[in-house]
């Protein structure tokens, strides 16, 4: 596909002319969730139909690998054969660490992940977010789930290919083709979701080291359309941005912008190869969708199972 | 309250006479999940009129309690003032680790999570949870989410008190008599919530030790009931089961019977205080139910957030 | 016991005044470990005679108690009946968790661990300990291990009594008596050793919570003589300060200023009961120490066994 | 190097004959550490002449690699930056998790870490380590430390080469070549130390992923020679094994053997590049040994520390 369109120069300028700072008061901690609202929610409930559903998420992945430099720890407390110790009541039971940023989980930024110029989202200062956790923009934000209508822009089937190559990168005029193809246009408070068959890929080909071979994603250019549309949330299988980024001195201008000037969260390596076929054989890219993201007090971050309902 | 009806014998044999092994097929891990289908979700979407949504979890508990022995370890990979360190992409970053079964913890336990005579749901070997993990039954049967109709039975409010006392048990007709109060009547494929108001007590009097001090729930005599309506799920803002049982030798008999012999899933620890609040206010107590455990392959247990959506 | 002795402003004099800061030069992280050369290890080596070894430490404290809100995790990652899984290696295999600052672990804190008036030992900044950990005077400047002289100050057996009661103090004059008693005198690159008898009374009385009801220790007082008898390591069975210091505004005079002014590292915790017994039964109070920390770079602390050899 | 001489039957014929089991009572869980005792120590502290002290061990790998798919997990509680919020004593504080078994860890490997033919040392059943760890020949039999006479064996000095290979074997004629040139014999109660420059290699060439490309080790023919001179202790900077082991069905025959057969604990993956230097300075390759495992009940291994004083 094309490089990038902008110096790093116009894609910082847009940073600035793109800031929801304010929007919602110079307290707010929500951000761009605040578009979400009962109405919304309402009418994606409209959307559930048949009553399928289908989730986006990746197993928790427990096994190392290219993509998974520190995987999940899980280990069992008690195991069957141990169980009859507990005359009363046998049970088994388990254990798992997470550090859930990573390549091969499927999970929800806080607006505290990431900082521009030592700031986060509403111009809180990096320094909120010390070794007890953040003070502000914290994951417990959405200790009431994000639901809302969910929207899929399945780029390789609007490119006619199986996926998109590590590096290849998505245009606004990719977006609008996909909304186009889809018959769907996304609107304010919509949970956008971009499919760039990431996982298709993984399987047939096996899985590899992003930070180096690259990913695809949306080129920087795609910040003003995304503003624009006032989504609330924005999701991929990637991580959203096209890795390497094209543009010296911003290793992930979409991060950077949804999560410090839009105060847009973001759905990072999400498996949206299930929701794809749903979403072709339902002949419809719009959806009930259900995040439950856990409460973790000062959390920077939560591993999710986001669904779809059809 | 009363003391228990049954005598320990009469509640094995119940165990017995309650057996859904089998019912579906004996490969089946999934037990009453299977109450639940497209038409039922499709169903339960109808319930979403006002938007409203409402979190039924407690926030991931790292402060060690009396009701928290081993409580969630958080801790942060990058704090912000080291974020200046990765000049491209400055962020903060977290770790937590978790012992997901545990009193002070909203989860859902596995089917594998306990056994009866040395046997899981459907007559699987309590040896098929090893130490890498449930080979049957594990937590990822809930993969594509549990999305059905949610009831919830608020017993305070019949019983006209604040909250049960630790110990309190529930009898059967006092579900009826729930239902008869709240209009409704709980179905296939529902899930069930029974609010004792633990989370108002432990809000005015402290948080207690629940095995040695007690916890209002079930008591055993309802299990027929429980079959009877042919819930998929049960969950409670206690464990489901009074504390102590009250029959010798059976430790949980809510607990071991309906996870082992009727194959439902338990939510433990849910926070319904919101959510009463809520029904009261809609004047009613159904509503969308949504729950997305996380896909631990293997795994017992899952913390939640499950949602209601009125 | 008697209550202290000095203001706390004498206190914070006393930790200008016996500051080693610049002693070894400005880039020194090792502190007071400089006392101890080949020379006082070779010297270490001729006490050796009878070969008896006596561990100075508990064991990894995995269960929950007064005294430890957080305790080791301890789980298997495969377990003996799996073992066969491996056919050509059957293993069985472990992991903990630890943070080892804690009232229940014997650990050796780092010179980094605690910091007065924002500044940790020489003067570098507390800012030098970020979410990667501490880049000055971390634990493994303790690498080569401890190996010195080490002796016993046994406070108990010089009043007669079994052990000392939570928030007893020790003065100079009773580590004076102790070492007339002993016939001992602590010298240059000693490993100094003082017991409380907290391990006795725990086994007898069961454990407690220090910071709310007190542990015995050494007065503010006692520095003077920490700094002139130029011990290379303090260590205590309890948190060499007595608890509560009785000083306003300085909580734990003794780690804060043998740590930071004296670069002295403090070994907390130990269990020292069966050592009492061996220097009685062997008659004296001196014997070769060592203690080799885990090399973690950039770590505050580190669990150990040290050990005594006769 | 040449290939292994032995069949595989001939290799499981020498388990049986070199069994200690029984040696020290049927009850004994201490293996051949019963050769270590307080005449031995004594002796071993004779060898403190210089007061040198180097550490054996690397330290605990917390990058992911290639030798090192699970790395230790170091996270802080407390940066120096929210020290301040503890204004009576303000400290930093970490955590840290670890699965000691692993090929960058140095450990020690207790006698329950490895079953042949479904038993552990002196026949203990494998199901002797459960969930909650080993029952029988945990860890903590090494409480009061490991304290003897090390002796070095430095095979690349008497091979002329930097390191050796992955792959390549050791044979008894080699052990006997290389006490010749050190001048020492292995004895009773010794800690045996095997050198094979992994170190060196890898400070060189970088790390790679011994299951797939092989270390050097030690052929099972060494068994007898190991079993005749009663050592108490075997350590190499790899794991003592050749891997591959070039026996069908034995994985790791030296494994197998000296932990289940003759009781002997093992020192994984120790660093003996400063050992080496320090023995050929010294002219001697007998010293001081001591280690301390932490006392872990009921667990399988412990990272460790080792040191040698000469």
């Amino acid at each position: 596909m094309a490089t990038s369109r902008l110096t790093p120069d116009e894609v910082k300028a847009l940073f600035s002319k793109l800031s929801n700072w304010g929007r919602w008061g110079k307290e707010d901690e929500r951000g761009a969730l605040n578009f979400i609202n009962d109405k919304k929610r309402a009418a994606a409930g409209k959307l559930i139909q048949t009553g399928e559903v289908v989730s986006l998420a990746l197993p928790l992945a427990t096994a190392p690998g290219p993509d998974n430099p520190t995987p999940v720890t899980h280990l069992m407390t008690q195991v069957g054969h141990d169980a009859h110790e507990q005359q009363l009541l046998p049970y088994s039971g388990d254990y798992f660490a997470i550090a859930p940023h990573g390549l091969a989980t499927t999970h929800i930024d806080a607006l505290c992940h990431v900082f521009w110029e030592g700031k986060m989202y509403n111009g809180f200062d990096a320094s909120e977010v010390g070794s007890h956790g953040a003070k502000k923009c914290a994951i417990d934000v959405t200790r009431d789930g994000v639901v809302s209508r969910g929207v899929l822009l399945d780029i390789p089937k609007i490119k006619k290919v199986e996926w998109l190559e590590p590096g290849d990168r998505i245009f606004p005029e990719d977006l609008d083709a996909a909304e186009k193809d889809h018959k769907v246009t996304v609107e304010e408070g919509d949970v956008l979701l971009i499919r760039t068959g990431r996982d298709r890929r993984r399987r047939t080909k096996g899985p590899w080291d992003a930070f180096r071979e690259g990913l695809a994603g949306l080129d920087a250019s795609c910040l003003p359309w995304l503003h624009e549309r006032r989504i609330a949330v924005l999701g991929s299988d990637g991580a959203s941005d096209v890795v390497p980024s094209g543009y010296t001195g911003i290793s992930m201008p979409i991060h950077s912008c949804t999560l410090v000037m839009l105060g847009v969260h973001l759905i990072d390596n999400g498996d949206f190869e299930a929701l794809a076929t749903a979403c072709a054989r339902n002949g419809r890219y719009a959806f009930n969708f259900v995040m439950a993201p856990l409460i973790l007090r000062h959390g920077t971050a939560s591993p999710v199972n986001p669904l779809a309902v059809f």
